[in-house]
């Protein structure tokens, strides 16, 4: 049973007395950055080289907590892992909350626990933070946006405009995990296995990769919303190339995939928050992934597909069974509140 | 009567085609600039120094549209006017979405209308965004976040904690005005007079300020939530100083007054969304105030007060009958969702 007041009320979002006791009693417990804590509009930063990445998401899950996360360490997981994408060292993280009157403050705490967590984790720090509290029912508990500030590594060029004839792509892991673990979750699913979300920040699977071999990689993207169906159509399209894919090279864990036979996912859809896929010349291919498996800890990355000419931007699948289908972008939503 | 087509699905945050559709046609019609359009997960971004400020803010104000401006035009001027607080050129900003499924396309246009036009008044562009779509319910309508990124101009060095004894306390011009809009729109109150928000990029008042007065300026704060009473309680607090306020000097049009006493609000607690604090070395404040006034447009420019000694953070008011009273952080919440 919890009381009254232990849940949030609007005049914690005041600019008032009770938004000055929960960001210090509350907040900088957790978030002890010296940057955040002088409590001015804007923190300073010294960026060490002036060529910057700058991302922004927000984070809607339902539910706020599942397997192997919740919506704090997804937040830093997001953002960090689209400014790995870019190229960057992740260095700052603003954090952005909107609180639904009535939200348990232990929750919150648990949520900004976990923040801290993954941002040790990724070895970035919130620097400056907003606090905002709307009315019961204008809100479905909780929303977070992160934005994030990286240094983008010298001699570093990734886009996802970049991909080119001859290039494989490799996925650093087995796919579909995070949605699978939310679906669950939110459908009161009682399943036997290990399962959970892949969500993590990537820093240490990313940066030695971009410090070794910069020169052979041209795209680095992280299948989230639309899985690597959506990204990969994104990237054909952009950089107007067909990629061609492998069905039986992609990695999908057991769980995964009784899952989705029990509920009609295809896995290719569903979206991943720790896993990237990486562009390289064919040439380099074997090495890259050798180096991802034995130092960046990407147990099960496997080559999934290659570039193989120009075009308007598609992606083919040659399946199992040995066929050759149009692998399209998802027209409906199979999926919201994933991320 | 608007059609079903002519409102937000959820289908329009899934990372598929309808997202796609939902980003080249709507958004990218209003925001175009380049870092924008090539869609990578971040902007790549060149800084002009390596001192930057960064900032967020998530908006929530009820109603969207209120007499001045909108929910975009403030999320601009929000996060725009706190890079300049801490003595930065505000250079780029993130825009982050979360539409409640049903929300009107066209009422998103007009949002995004509005976030150009401030933009373009304050001399920034969006690099980077998210959109995300929630269920019928779970929002109430909209909330945006931006996060933004200045260069901070050399030589300047403001903060909250800087405010010194002898300094003089100066407000840019007329306070109260963004508070009492936003409440006469929530409660369809129909009175005389131009009401509307004082909600603005102040770019151009206070860029200009600082090149010339860098030396003399100690602090530089936006009133917003809580208004001149929280911020001056935050800064006395960070700075350990007794600031005394002269409120016959404090600057307050005639319809702002009215709707006070109207609705029984104090105008020192009501925020402002377009208006500035500046502490300066008493002896450059007649020219300061001089300059605020020819220079920068600051019109109802004035000295409200002034630093009188250390303390453990307090601010007193002399009153226009001639006594003095504690001016108190405000305790409860006055005016929930007012930015």
């Amino acid at each position: 049973m919890n009381n009254n007041k232990d849940r949030i009320k609007l005049a914690h979002g005041s600019g008032g007395g009770m938004m000055a006791d929960l960001i210090q009693d509350v907040i900088l417990r957790y978030l002890d950055a010296p940057e955040l804590a002088n409590l001015d509009d804007a923190a300073e930063l010294v960026i060490p080289h002036n060529r910057i990445a700058f991302s922004t998401d927000t984070f809607v899950v339902k539910p706020i907590f599942f397997p192997g996360g919740d919506i704090g360490s997804l937040a830093v997981s997001g953002t960090v892992n689209d400014i790995l994408m870019k190229g960057a060292r992740p260095l700052f993280l603003s954090l952005g909350l909107v609180l639904e009157e009535g939200f348990l403050i232990h929750d919150l705490r648990t949520i900004l626990q976990s923040i801290k967590q993954a941002c040790d984790y990724a070895g970035v720090k919130v620097v400056t933070g907003d606090t905002k509290v709307v009315g019961k029912g204008d809100l479905d508990g909780i929303c977070i946006n992160t934005s994030g500030i990286g240094s983008i590594l010298p001699g570093v060029d990734v886009s996802g405009s970049y991909a080119k004839t001859g290039d494989s792509v490799i996925v650093s892991g087995d796919i579909g995990a995070h949605g699978i673990a939310v679906m669950v979750k939110r459908n009161g699913l009682h399943l036997k296995g290990d399962i959970k979300s892949d969500a993590k920040p990537l820093t240490g699977e990313v940066l030695p990769l971009l410090e070794r071999y910069a020169d052979s990689i041209h795209v680095l993207r992280d299948p989230t919303r639309g899985g690597v169906a959506a990204t990969l159509n994104e990237i054909a399209d952009s950089s107007g190339v067909r990629i061609y894919l492998d069905e039986s090279a992609i990695p999908v864990n057991d769980w995964v995939k009784s899952v989705c036979e029990l509920l009609g996912f295809d896995p290719l859809y569903l979206p991943c928050e720790g896993r990237f896929l990486v562009f390289v010349d064919s040439s380099a291919s074997v090495e890259v992934m050798s180096f991802m498996r034995d130092t960046c800890g990407c147990h099960d990355v496997s080559v999934i597909g290659t570039v193989e000419g120009e075009s308007s931007g598609e992606v083919l699948l040659r399946t199992i069974s040995g066929g050759v289908r149009i692998l399209d972008m998802p027209v409906g939503e199979l999926l919201p509140r994933i991320c």
